[in-house]
């Protein structure tokens, strides 16, 4: 059971780049990093998507896990996920990529409104605990996105939580390196 | 009646950002500056669009006229006219851009075929005779456009070109500068 | 007195942007981020000493101390402390810079052989407990420098090590923020 | 003997990058590009030289000039010749470069003070016949910069000029493109 205290969890119609779905109950144990984009934002594609290709080249040797969101609140017709599916190809993204899902009555996809994001890009970043350590509109400097990162994958897991180690990425299901001693001892 | 030294025309099935279909002959008289392009394209995202866009602010004391040519060549269902639309409007394009008409029986639509283009970005400069100055696939260096375009906009109408006066853009119609006399005198 | 695994001490000859002389062993306790640049070196000009400004202002909030250290290890003449302090000025350089002292029988300066640099730009980072956590030559991607920085901070400082407060620069002589608590206590 | 309406000469203490020094009567019939910079200007060293240096490389098939000038008008001390040909060396600069000859009762060097220069950069363009074709204080587009020297590399030489043939370079003394019939008939 997640606490109140837990982020929202994904809502995600549609995958890219993993051969299974992701979810953060599953994640917990392991650093987040969700980049929240639209392939039509140009700040997105300039600054917030490089940045991120960079986050999941320069901290692979961490168990963090990247995911990119996109979290398509206009133009929906232009963004559908066939286009997202060009654009992942041309633009070489490698990291899991999910498709927030469409709203019924509303233009703002389902994740999108949990989190009460406030337009895109916005970088989320979710702690060992499954609890929010950031979570911002805009641009964001590399230094403090690295600095960010660190703190997050520095906190050690608490005895409390159970980590879930089917935390799959397209580059396999590694074991959590911060998590082997109390995944050993195990929890009731 | 168009020389066989004349470049292809235009062959557009839908233009954004003009209130009236632009055509090569009817350009007789101005240099013409043509970007090919993709919206998905990287580099014409991150170059090519860009550099033309401060081509049509730079040189707007000119009679050049600038034109986007959204040349899809793949994922074109991901490229259809209402995503270009999107894409227009959240990049803040303002020169006029036209589709180029998707051939029957191959993806390479259709002034893609008549130029020979050999991908995108691809940058055409063609002369106030209409002829062409300048075809090449790639990025181009800020100061080889500038120094084409200069050249270009130097070279004067040859007497026997008629100028066509209906080369208007979405900033109006305005009476070519350099071609004044000769239209005063006509032609017979 | 300063264990062997503690790094060597700078040996400055002219400090700028500082009333007071920095050394090591008075900012234990604290972080020290350490740019050892030429004023002449183009990489620096342009990676290394933004780099540095950008680490100077987006961490103004921690105790972290950020040092540039003049390193000059070739024309000697070109590079004296009047062309550094002329340099300083025009590029609006804020944080502490000391000249590396001049060596009397190599061309590589004091601190420099001392620390085994092998050129410009080296970034040096040394931990709370005065050890060195990262020495490298070369320019280094802000990601990182942002990961490394924040891992040194969030190191707390060991019990045995009696933290100096007499680390000023030229922002003031603030109090060390993660000994605030021994200060409490050791004051009526 | 030149017009009023030519441009001052420039006053040149010291020549780098070639064995013959340059000036600018010798050098008429060509073009002359001219950027004004000092070592530790910020603007000339990120924009200015590197924007110098591709217009060295790209228009070499040219008989453009490329000048470099290095007007110091402040921290004397710190941009002296020596100074400077460290500079030349660590940059990798390859176009000839004068220095502005100091004077005795101003800051102000010789050459900027025939011009009324304002600062640094500036960028100079003169044509073939020796007249002034553009002068301004700051940076510069390379669309723009492209643009202006086609225009002057367009510009035919007057009947009525005589060209001077010795305008050597680090690269040798070619002789005029653009002048060689007046050449030939014009010698003994």
């Amino acid at each position: 059971m997640i606490a109140d205290t837990q982020v929202p969890d994904l809502d995600v119609s549609h995958w890219f780049n993993t051969s299974v779905p992701l979810d953060l109950p599953k994640l917990r144990g392991r650093v987040v990093f969700i980049h929240a984009f639209q392939m039509l934002c140009p700040a997105c594609v300039s600054h917030g998507l490089p940045q991120t290709q960079r986050v999941q080249r320069l901290f692979r040797d961490t168990d963090l896990q990247v995911i990119g969101l996109h979290t398509v609140f206009e133009h929906h017709a232009a963004m559908g996920p066939d286009a997202l599916k060009a654009f992942i190809h041309e633009y070489r993204l490698t990291f899991p990529i999910g498709v927030d899902t469409a709203s019924q009555d509303s233009p703002i996809p389902s994740t999108m409104q949990r989190y009460g994001m406030r337009g895109t890009p916005t970088t989320i970043i979710i702690g060992r605990d499954g609890t929010l350590r950031h979570h911002r509109f805009g641009i964001e400097d590399d230094l403090l996105v690295g600095a960010w990162l660190a703190d997050a994958l520095a906190e050690p897991l608490p005895e409390t939580t159970a980590p879930n180690l089917e935390g799959c990425t397209s580059d396999g299901c590694a074991i959590p390196v911060t998590t082997a001693h109390s995944m050993e001892t195990g929890t009731p």
